[in-house]
């Protein structure tokens, strides 16, 4: 084992291994997300696992931490096939001799900035997980189940000593439940995704024009006519709540006012700036719908609406919105406008400070601290709001040089279907900051957000998961923890243990591919979505199809993955070919591309059956012409060959073609190809 | 196309289609399961599905059948990508130009007989589903999406008129929530799943000797210390319900008493006929804890849970469970000798009659009727209690002659991992049946029972579905549909199908082995475990293994299917070409057996990697010298060649060795390959 050389410690550990020769660092790195503050690795057998395991919790226990040990002990369980001898830890079957002794001080409460550190020791006859609150436990439990390895004599954990504590307090995860409405064990699944990364913010963006996602006794029309029945039940939120408090993740409920706001005017059409009636929005995009600042009804409205959400919601926080105000219903509403003469508000901005003051004293009314999109920010706030940043990180920078604490979305969009390594990149605080050591203090973290616009409950799960988990690191581990390429190893891996939690992310893939297939084979078409992305940003909604909430999310380009790892791997073969054709990788390059010939032959007839399908057929054969460009390049540059004018003519025109998208997806080996084309060219004799 | 030959009636259809050319049998055959009473099939195009389909409401129409309507329009949408221009189906929204009108002429009720007919007319304008009821228009969308077609001009529905009622009025799932715990979701799909092939009973055993699922407010204690924090709030029970009834699902309870009560005792001893303490039962078998049938304070007990529960639960009927009382704590309790004697119950069959009566007075006083399992059956019964039968059809005809109403289980036990025509061979009333016409009558139908012993939520779709289908068809569909071979053949594209309801019972399987294989390529030992099935009956209890509720059920006996559809094929494969072996399916033949023979090489490395997999190390290498055996009998029967005596022993005690169960599956193609070995013996020259 060549695991010996680690006997010393090593701060943000992969860092290291990069130096070291490949053999060891596919052997024997750690493949923990995100990566701790510090590991030392002993050099020691490390601790073997079998079923005799058990473990026994001491110090301020609740009933948090036994659950927590318990379904930890289940998991090892699902993974190893092993029959350990507890059912559930509780304070009385605490056993006398455990392999694992788990110890806090005190309960953790879940506020901002709560001490989630712990200290993993793992020697050859004992685990023994530290930390002062219960929280830290959980943190310190993921990373012990992340640790479970194999060798030739069966599972074992290495030897370490793991030192561990967040980089920001604020790791948040947005889901938009009222774009498309996602059913509990959507959100459950998901925050059992969280905690596995040790995110500890989920922030329910629970209102919006399409729908009113939460029961509202005061008012009840809210879900009863602005939700088409989907709804949560107050019972509901309060499972959710516990469930997520049981996984040391706080709720934030985002009620986004005044505008986002038809589906509260659908039930209460006079809150609203424009005469009504109001329908439900069934298209997505910023509307004119919002609520009418100048009346005093609208405060009476939300008073009562916020005093039952104060209470429903236990956070210190809530999210009150404030985003995308297009004015268009108070520039055509004469009341308003008198209003805002009267009052000497000079424009809607203006205005929409007047209004959010008068929010922040309901909200402060009931014991709540307010957080709000960038639009909220002005100079007179208290000093305990938060700047929920989705502009920009410049508007994060002055608020926080203004003293107010910030937050930070833009750049961890997830649903803007970038790759994880953009939003790996995207850091809080840069490394060139202006900021002081003062103003960095209130940047909190940040929010990876699941808009949910193209979303649907089987559809989610692959579009926050496994990328969230790169955003997840971002906010937990050191700023130099930032090796791309071990990052992605380590997420595969993450990825995969995702699924022991429920996550469909991985699972709803084929599942999705059968349904287009109309359940013939989907080998074919699995090698070809294999290879597509759905094209990016916001460049699905400004195509030809005009989607609604009631659209099919079930085409190619909602099975296909947010980031080709195929593309990915075929990009680095490109590399390594160019860089020496004999490696031994260039057969793997050469096998994909054969693979890509032959494929439009075995999926036509697959189409002929599927209709749904048709839509990439052109682009199906594109892969296929793209392929044969790519042999023909590999085979010029590996002998030094000249390409005739018309082949490099026919080449560039099966590139260019081939960058259409369609069905609203794209092909993502168009730029490896034409590099190995560019590189035949340069490289004939 | 071939359809247009069937232009003419046909009872039964594929009853018809088995005496047609294999061709016309898979291009033109009808996927319907169950197979309605009958089925017109019209010489026209059909009807073309594009994205113009709208639905109208005509009659009686409630929210049931709106709803229902509206999931119709979006699984289609979700099928063919078509955007349809519908939102939600309400009243208000009807389109005046509908392509499809569904007409029904009152709300159906849920009990027992309610009129469940519908006639499905479709043309090539337009579709009509014509019902009495709600429900019976409900089974016809299940129906109309099942006919669901594509050609080469894309998607359309056969012109056909479908007149369909069931058989039996009483089809039903058991789902054991007590042995595992299954969460909402687990339920709802699988009523989605019921409510697919128009099953109508979901029967919920909710309490047992390892746990006891209901929020209880008058014995609170009950769920608080009965289920490990596992049970259904009130709320989710309703939520249950009303998820049932919004898909024509009756909801019936089980509480079994007076044995499998350890989950009560532990909450309240004093109901015991041992002095306790009780602990949760974590084992499986029939257990000793009872209640106590000659103290007042059980019935008191009683007399309150009742009244909850009949509140909670709507349905008429309510199961007492009543089986399996080994009568061993009734034996050693002296008072309850005493009592025995002092009121001349000679015995403990005597005592179990004496306290059914005391439960049948109370569940008559909230307004239940009784159903229980064989055991309660006793001639004083009112005529309106039922019998559910789970001991054997004996009993069921017994109760019958009797004047009695019965359902059957028997033959219907899922969790024993017969095949699927195992189930569909057994049927409530027989052909050669002693019962009048009378008698047949009170034969309501059966009931499919998924036993949690051995079930986890990430398993139990796949021991249910899509088997229970098979038993769904025999309770609905009339007696002469029994073909295997067609039954098989529809199965397949329902299971299919039934993964648009969320059901896991196909993706799950790939999970499973992803995590077996700790994510490396599954290809391998999908191969292995596509030809293995879990033992059958109780023997996976019986073996060196103690099962309990917290082990894990992750192995590869859990991730196999309880039907292996490789071995199937391959033995039909076999058949074929000992009657031609130069029949075309000889390749595949062959291809199958060089699959098998090469597949341990793949598979060693990973089990090597992999210690979970090691129980099954040696029946993989068993499958390899299976295969071997299979390639050197298929050479020697095709060339008249003669074995020698000493491959002939090999063969045998390759054979021989393979039939041995290890990691309690078993490999289920030894008995086509010993059929291979004989036949080419027997053909020597």
């Amino acid at each position: 084992m060549e695991k010996n050389i680690f006997g010393f410690i090593v701060f943000c550990a992969f860092l290291l291994m990069q130096n070291l020769p490949i053999l060891a660092l596919t052997t024997t790195s750690l493949d923990l997300m995100p990566v701790p503050q510090e590991i030392k690795v002993i050099n020691s057998e490390g601790f073997r696992l079998d079923a005799g395991f058990s473990v026994a919790l001491d110090g301020y226990a609740d009933a948090r931490l036994y659950k927590a040990a318990t379904r930890m002990l289940r998991r090892l369980s699902g993974r190893t096939g092993l029959f350990f001898p507890q059912d559930y830890i509780t304070a009385k079957s605490n056993p006398t001799m455990p392999q694992m002794i788990i110890k806090t001080s005190r309960i953790g409460d879940l506020v901002v900035g709560e001490d989630e550190s712990y200290q993993l020791t793992i020697t050859e006859n004992q685990v023994t997980l530290k930390a002062e609150t219960d929280i830290g436990a959980l943190r310190g439990l993921e990373t012990f189940l992340q640790l479970l390895s194999v060798d030739e004599k069966g599972y074992y954990f290495p030897a370490v000593v793991i030192n561990d504590a967040p980089r920001f307090p604020w790791r948040g995860l947005l889901i938009d439940v009222s774009r498309h409405f996602m059913p509990v064990e959507v959100i459950k699944r998901n925050l059992d995704g969280m905690a596995a990364v040790k995110m500890n913010v989920f922030h329910w963006h629970l209102a919006d024009d399409q729908g009113f996602r939460v029961e509202c006794q005061s008012w009840p029309k809210l879900h009863e006519l602005g939700s088409d029945g989907f709804y949560y039940t107050r019972a509901q939120i309060k499972e959710i709540i516990a469930y997520a408090a049981n996984r040391g993740i706080r709720v934030i409920p985002e009620f986004d006012v005044p505008a986002h706001a038809t589906s509260w005017l659908v039930a209460y059409p006079e809150l609203g700036s424009a005469p009504g009636p109001y329908s439900l929005e069934r298209r997505w995009g910023i509307k004119d719908p919002i609520m009418d600042p100048t009346k005093e009804f609208t405060y009476e409205f939300l008073d009562k609406f916020f005093a039952e959400m104060a209470a429903l919601f236990p956070d210190e926080y809530f999210h009150i919105g404030g985003d995308e105000n297009n004015g268009n219903h108070w520039n055509t509403n004469d009341h308003i406008q008198q209003f805002m003469k009267d009052n000497n508000i000079p424009d809607n901005h203006a205005l929409q400070t007047y209004f959010n003051k008068r929010i922040l004293q309901i909200l402060t009314k009931y014991g709540k601290k307010m957080i709000g999109w960038d639009e909220i920010f002005q100079p007179t706030l208290p000093a305990d709001i938060i700047i929920h940043s989705w502009r920009g990180s410049e508007a994060l920078v002055k608020s926080a040089q203004q003293g107010y604490m910030g937050i930070l979305s833009n750049g961890y969009y997830i649903d803007l279907i970038q790759p994880a390594e953009y939003h790996y990149r995207n850091d809080p605080i840069p490394e060139n900051t202006s900021l002081t050591e003062e103003e960095q203090k209130r940047i909190l973290g940040g929010e990876a957000t699941s808009w949910g616009e193209l979303v649907t409950y089987e559809t989610i799960d692959s579009r926050i998961w496994p990328r969230t988990a790169a955003i997840a690191e971002r906010l937990w581990s050191p700023q130099s923890c930032n090796g791309i390429e071990d990052m992605y190893r380590r997420l595969e891996v993450v990825s995969f243990q995702l699924e022991e939690l429920g996550l469909t992310h991985i699972k709803n893939y084929d599942m999705m591919l059968r349904r287009l297939t109309n359940n013939h084979n989907i080998a074919a078409l699995k090698t070809f979505v294999d290879v597509v992305e759905p094209v990016k940003r916001y460049e699905r909604l400004l195509q030809e199809i005009t989607y609604t909430s009631y659209s099919p999310y079930t085409r190619v380009v909602d099975a296909a993955r947010p980031e080709s790892m195929t593309a990915r791997r075929f990009s680095q073969l490109v590399d390594q070919f160019i860089e020496n054709p004999k490696a031994p990788a260039s057969h793997e390059l050469t096998d994909l591309l054969k693979i890509w010939e032959n494929n439009h032959s075995f999926l036509k007839p697959i189409i002929a059956k599927s209709p749904v399908l048709q839509e990439i057929e052109t682009m199906s054969a594109d892969l296929q012409e793209l392929a044969e460009t790519g042999l023909l390049a590999v085979r010029a540059y590996r002998k030094h060959k000249r390409l005739s004018r018309k082949q490099i003519e026919s080449a560039r025109a099966v590139l260019e073609k081939a960058k259409k998208p369609r069905g609203q997806v794209e092909l993502m080996v168009i730029a490896p190809i034409e590099k190995l084309v560019l590189a035949a060219i340069s490289n004939q004799k």
